[in-house]
């Protein structure tokens, strides 16, 4: 295996968490739009403001089984002498009255029926009796009197025509499918399902069907992470293992460029001799420290033992970041076996979100520059955690270790995946709770903490108990945990009963 | 239109909700079982105990890079005295050590590499600094003294081979899957996905995607209902509208039967001239009354104008409720227009969960009678929600009325789709937090009430915010539910500050 050594594998600066999550959202652009029927909207997240396409009710409804009436014919009536009207119709949901309503009359009328013109009250049919006017004709009586607009849902009582029902970038909950179809909306403009390369890196990794060999185990990072990506409404594409190989690695994220608006990567990102994804990254920061001034490449990084050296290609097209250079022979050779080098056959690709299939009208545009968000996060698990943006989209390189790979997912893939899908910056970030800790805990590091936990309530206090099994590297406690308490920076943990932050996990 | 009149319209019994719930669980049974990918497992439901295949570890794994020692080597070390180690190795994550660690020697080791034989101890690779040793040999310096067991996973710390990982009926989150593909679990058994058979009555419905008619609305009720189902893991099937009319109904019920295995209809369930689904659930009581001691036939209700009539047919094949007669010739002329009522074309129709793709071995037996669970519930808003059991399968007869519709979704349909798929009865009920109440809340009724609320954290104090428009008629505060408060019956609502049951929303 080939090592990977750098003079800078230790120079990596920590960021706040927060500060950290806000690079994401800033590289993080709303994507495609499509269309889809309202009975596959639900869960999806809405391209655009829809509004109502008329006052609701559209007309007044009777909310109940009963007799449209004029209040003020049962305005004397009582158990002991009830009003008797006349009854002139029926108007059934769905139907309409006849004629107005008139004085001494009342109109038999079913939940959701049109109210009559005329009439401005509903008596519930439980507070009738049958009975037979002068003549014989049919006729009602109405035991107390009745309240004007008793009973009636007042057209545009909950809507007035044009008032907004959501607005781009709510997720579409059974609710609001509810009001799409009550308002026309047999298609639903929602945003595309961001498409999420993801990859496993190292040399350990067997695959989940295969029998353990020794010093070895199985991917399980890609299948969970997988699963996260569609609760967050992606679409995984699992492109499997990678050794620990630059050229393997370099050339399979150059194909996840082009599948994929979001690529995730797991393992290989800490300081270990063979940590390829760390190297992978070490190059972009580096390309970053130049001040973008010069020829862009098309990864930013090489795969050379020796990091540190990679600026110094880096000398021609000064000031034009975003330009990019039919003419490959100004590269270094550290480029050779990196497929995706090749920038002069890169111009068919299509940029950022907006793919072939949906728009083709900016394929002439060059690639950025790839630049680095962040490759270390000042917390505990997932402390090597690392974010890239690669012609324009986002490379997560996160822990291999199962436990701050999942945090790592929570903090700034799933807000990248919303924003993608349109949710508004500030409704991005982790869903947050306050709490009181139901035990105490104790921190092994002075660094902010996020630790697995369940979540109950008593007497309206809302409790966080802290799993066992909390460690980095462990998995036992993942599937258990409802949240993710947050432990400020500090050199202790917490008491019992101390309120707390928790992040609400799905 | 024709007019439903019975004389037992309004002799409904209601029953509390816990009391209904007990009904749906007793009713509804685990269904099929069908084995998926594990990446597409989230979200499933478990259908089989899974086990840990190997202890895990299944070797001793350092958890960071750094040297694998023996810590006795390192007892005496300090930064000023450091420990100098020969470095006789590299074990990369997914390679093994030559040999065992012998006295005075370190192994330099990656993240999830198996620690060797000999070594105690790991020292990150931070605390250490290299070094040559005699005759110029790799060596570390160690600084300070590394504890027995430091940094080292054990093997079998987090699981022993044989403990379970996840019993039956357990919903399939990310770190389920990160569990199940640890230990090899390619393909993972699940419960198949309910099939429900959704149709909306009532004359009044027009598709979503027409323009509006006066008197009436469009069918909001179908595609919200579907959302739900897919929140709860089944699979939707839209039947669309249907008249106000019981033979269109009882066909299409029939129809639904066979397609299906939960029936949720929409509307016509209260005491209104229309309301086929209270006169279909109103026949399906009646013969409940006879104690089940007569003939069965397929529905067990009649579409004719008097239902009170219903019993007189059911005086053959006393004490024989699971028996089914091939000879329809002893029913009488009220089943003429029921498609469903030929039962001696329905003994190849499958029963209750099993369906022919999947099994096909219980064909032969009859249908059982249908049997009613209930048609009142004492709640508001839904009091008429109404179901009911036929050929082993739930029909959910729910209100018309959004607001009701969706309540009685959450509190009987919900859990039924999760007893399908699994779920122990006890964890099937809707998920209650306590809350405090963020506002006073004053009942229309004596009855339970449940209130569409917002959800919001203070100090570690869950508050429930009662939303607006939430009379049972109202959809526009069902979007931003995030709970529904559970009052109590009573003659008042609760006040603010005052601690309530919330039923906790998707």
């Amino acid at each position: 295996m080939q090592q990977l050594q750098g003079a800078s594998r230790f120079n990596r600066r920590a960021i706040k968490v927060g500060e950290a999550l806000n690079l994401v959202l800033e590289a993080a652009v709303p994507g495609r739009r499509v269309t889809v029927p309202l009975r596959e909207a639900g869960g999806r997240w809405l391209a655009e403001s829809l509004t109502a396409t008329t006052d609701w009710p559209p007309f007044p409804r009777s909310g109940l089984d009963g007799y449209a009436v004029r209040s003020a014919d049962t305005a004397l009536a009582a158990p002991e002498s009830p009003a008797l009207l006349r009854v002139v119709g029926t108007v059934a949901a769905g139907g309409l009255a006849l004629a107005p309503l008139e004085q001494g009359t009342a109109v038999r009328i079913m939940t959701g029926g049109a109210v009559p013109e005329g009439a401005d009250a509903v008596v519930m049919l439980e507070q009738t009796a049958d009975a037979l006017g002068a003549g014989d004709e049919p006729a009602v009586r109405v035991k107390s009197a009745a309240a004007p607009g008793q009973n009636i849902a007042q057209a545009g009582e909950e809507f007035r025509r044009g008032s907004v029902l959501a607005e781009p970038g709510t997720r579409i909950r059974p609710g609001h499918v509810a009001l799409l179809g009550t308002f026309g909306y047999a298609d639903v403009p929602v945003f595309a399902r961001p498409r999420v390369a993801i990859m496993a890196t190292g040399n350990e990794l067997l695959p989940v069907g295969a029998p353990l060999e020794a010093g070895c185990i199985r991917d399980s990072n890609s299948s969970m992470i997988a699963a996260m990506v569609e609760q967050s409404g992606g679409e995984p594409l699992l492109l499997g293992r990678l050794a620990d190989d630059p050229a393997a690695v370099e050339a399979a994220l150059a194909s996840a460029l082009q599948q994929a608006d979001i690529i995730i990567t797991t393992g290989g990102v800490s300081v270990g001799d063979f940590d390829v994804m760390a190297a992978i990254i070490r190059g972009i920061r580096q390309n970053e420290s130049a001040d973008k001034l010069r020829q862009p490449d098309s990864m930013g990084y090489s795969s050379q033992l020796d990091y540190a050296d990679n600026t110094q290609h880096s000398n021609s097209m000064e000031h034009a970041p975003y330009s990019e250079s039919a003419d490959n022979t100004q590269q270094s050779n550290s480029m050779e076996h990196a497929p995706y080098s090749e920038s002069a056959d890169n111009t068919q690709q299509p940029n950022s979100m907006e793919h072939a299939p949906y728009s083709a009208d900016n394929t002439q545009q060059p690639d950025p520059l790839p630049y680095l968000l962040f490759d270390k996060v000042a917390m505990r698990p997932g402390s090597p955690t690392s974010a890239a943006v690669i012609n324009g989209k986002l490379l997560f390189a996160l822990s291999g270790n199962p436990g701050a790979c999942f945090v790592g997912f929570e903090l700034f893939v799933r807000p990248a995946l919303l924003r993608l899908q349109g949710v508004s910056a500030e409704a991005c970030a982790p869903r947050m709770m306050t709490a009181k800790l139901a035990s105490n805990f104790e921190k092994g590091s002075p660094h902010e903490r996020f630790v697995r936990t369940r979540l109950f309530s008593r007497e309206g206090e809302l409790y966080a108990d802290p799993l066992a099994f909390n460690k980095s590297s462990m998995m036992a406690s993942i599937p258990d945990a409802e949240g993710l308490i947050r432990l400020p920076a500090g050199p202790s943990g917490a008491a019992s009963g101390s309120v707390v932050n928790v992040i609400l996990l799905d």
